[in-house]
């Protein structure tokens, strides 16, 4: 795995990154394109007040083609009515004309400020502008072009194996369905020929067990957009090697968006075993990583286990016995065996560290699931009660 | 109403409060009896790793009467396995012994750390302590002796319309469904002569909109216990009037709890109305309050709408149309008609104060519910982070 940012984007993809004035003056529009329609597939949040820019990429993803990604950041163009929906289209109709490709075929992702129109004539503007700009961007230079509140860019990049081809992503933004405000957007490039269906299939069921169990604060933004596109340029890729580097990029990506989460200074990893099945170990890991009170524990260092145990308990499924359960932090466990007094200060420690890890076990039957999150911190109430609208 | 501390316990009451070394030199040991079994009814928590003191109050409330209600504060007892039952059980004993009446008809709640056994000895040693005290404990006196990391006692008190009964409540800690960890457990005591059935009916209902309704941080205690007691001294009471007194007092000791959640500095509270029924008007209002980013705004005293929004649509329901939602903040609409910078200033003094209105409309039928929260502020982090195993 590579995480470097100054990679090239996979084979048969170009970018631009730029500064149109949408808030100040860091670059706040992205735009990926293909020389022609690719197979793509997408996964949008699941809110009620969805924002324009997911509605218009899911209704230009159903055929499961597209040809480019626009993002705008600093902006999310959300609750702004009918204009906020023309606007989009706008955007989008910009885009296909800088690209030269169809409108149909543009995605567009926002995250900003929500309930602000677009500064269209400085949008405008600024597509003007970039009408004579090389596509030369890295993937480092996309990363940084669609943060927000982000303090470092998010990229990852693996090799699929027995082919020359590559699976590389962008994130930026904390979550997926439990994200905060800050909105997560993803971008997963990949040179493989894999069919809209297989990519589909895989892209679904890889998110499902990373960016969906990423949760910073259990909100759940307005724009939160996942998009995945092959270029097709590499031929005879395997499908298990390109879904173990989806999965290895995706992974990466949701442990590095839950470490850089608003306030965080500790990543939590939860991992719950010995479940019903894996959507009950996955409520049980997303129960305790959302946890107010686990997450508060781990950042005051203290191996306050009967707190994780209350975060099980919460899960209210009847086959969850409290006398089959076990709870460990790191590899330590802490009950039903109780440890000394000793080995709690030795725990303190570790839960110094950057990474902590969970580990509890229901006793039921093989369910397997992680979650990823971040302690709660003065930080994140500081930097919440002081953004402003 | 009535909040005033030094109240008598209504007739046919009588109450102590005691220090017995559980765990500082503050009162921790609370019991209020009766003269022989009375009408009873209790609603507890639905955590899956619940104490022995609500498994045992469970089972002796099944007959729906109680003689006796004992309240240890300063340690759970939870997930200290069959000793814990054990001695949830020998504390029942205790209590019967010192009252006078049978094992069964005494209730128990705990609340305090998790995970550590009663110090059984230092209990004995209290109870014979107490064998000739007084029984001339106020309401007040009950309220401190249940209190934990709460900063004041919570009392309420109302008279039943047309009657000379009353309905006297005291409760501590924060929440009930989804409370934190502080555990909350409320008793509350009447006079009128209502029947065990009626009673428990009564108190489903109204516990159902009050402390049901108030969370502080979206966790569920292991511990949490609401009693109630009819001594059945004053006959004649209508049961309206009952259950208007009722509310009057769950719902006000509700809001104590709510603004005395840790770290408050204001109370907030969410109504939500035009909802397809109460239900979903619930779980609106519960998304609301629950919000990080909804109480670090108004920590912030920043009146960002957008995160109400997003909390409105994070609720996945198909008949939620962003299109017929409309948001205030106090009596103030933000959305869809948008208010000027002046009026967002005045919206900001609004937020500073000790009390703040969200109120939501979903335009889709005649649902209505209340919740009530707190901001999350620094000092939650604090106390959360700092509160040793």
């Amino acid at each position: 795995m590579n995480s470097s940012t100054d990679l090239s984007l996979p084979t048969g993809f170009r970018g631009i990154v730029a500064n149109i004035g949408v808030k100040d003056s860091t670059d706040d529009l992205v735009i990926v394109a293909t020389d022609g329609p690719v197979a793509a597939s997408g996964v949008f949040t699941q809110s009620r007040f969805v924002g324009p820019s997911v509605l218009v990429s899911r209704e230009h993803i159903t055929n499961l083609q597209a040809s480019a990604v626009v993002v705008i950041s600093k902006n999310a163009n959300v609750a702004n009515g009918q204009q906020g929906e023309d606007d989009a289209r706008e955007v989008v109709a910009l885009t296909a004309r800088h690209v030269g490709c169809e409108p149909d075929d543009v995605l567009v992702a926002s995250t900003g400020v929500i309930g602000r129109p677009y500064p269209m004539d400085t949008i405008r503007a600024g597509f003007a502008d970039i009408s004579g700009q090389s596509w030369s961007a890295q993937l480092g230079d996309i990363a940084r072009g669609i943060m927000t509140t982000d303090t470092v860019e998010k990229t990852s990049s693996a090799t699929i194996a027995g082919s020359s081809a590559v699976v590389s992503g962008v994130a930026k933004g904390v979550g997926m369905i439990e994200p905060d405000m800050a909105t997560m957007i993803a971008i997963i490039l990949t040179d493989a020929d894999i069919s809209a269906e297989v990519l589909q299939s895989t892209f679904s069921r890889v998110a499902d067990s990373t960016f969906n169990c990423v949760s910073i604060d259990g909100d759940t933004s307005t724009s939160d957009t996942a998009i995945i596109m092959s270029s097709g340029a590499i031929a005879d890729v395997s499908h298990d090697a390109f879904e173990s580097a989806l999965m290895q990029v995706c992974t990466d990506l949701a442990r590095q968006i839950a470490a850089d989460g608003e306030g965080a200074e500790t990543l939590i990893e939860v991992l719950v075993d010995e479940a019903r099945d894996e959507a009950q170990a996955r409520r049980v890991a997303k129960s305790i990583v959302n946890s107010p009170l686990v997450k508060t524990a781990i950042h005051g260092a203290d191996p306050n286990w009967g707190r994780i145990a209350m975060a099980v308990g919460k899960v209210n499924d009847d086959d969850i016995d409290q006398n089959n359960v076990v709870i460990r932090i790191g590899s330590k466990e802490l009950f039903p065996q109780q440890v000394s007094e000793r080995e709690l200060e030795e725990l303190s420690s570790y839960l110094q560290g950057d990474e902590v890890l969970v580990h509890v076990s229901l006793g039921i039957s093989s369910g397997t699931a992680r979650a990823w999150g971040c302690d709660l911190t003065d930080g994140y109430v500081r930097i919440n009660a002081d953004y402003t609208t």
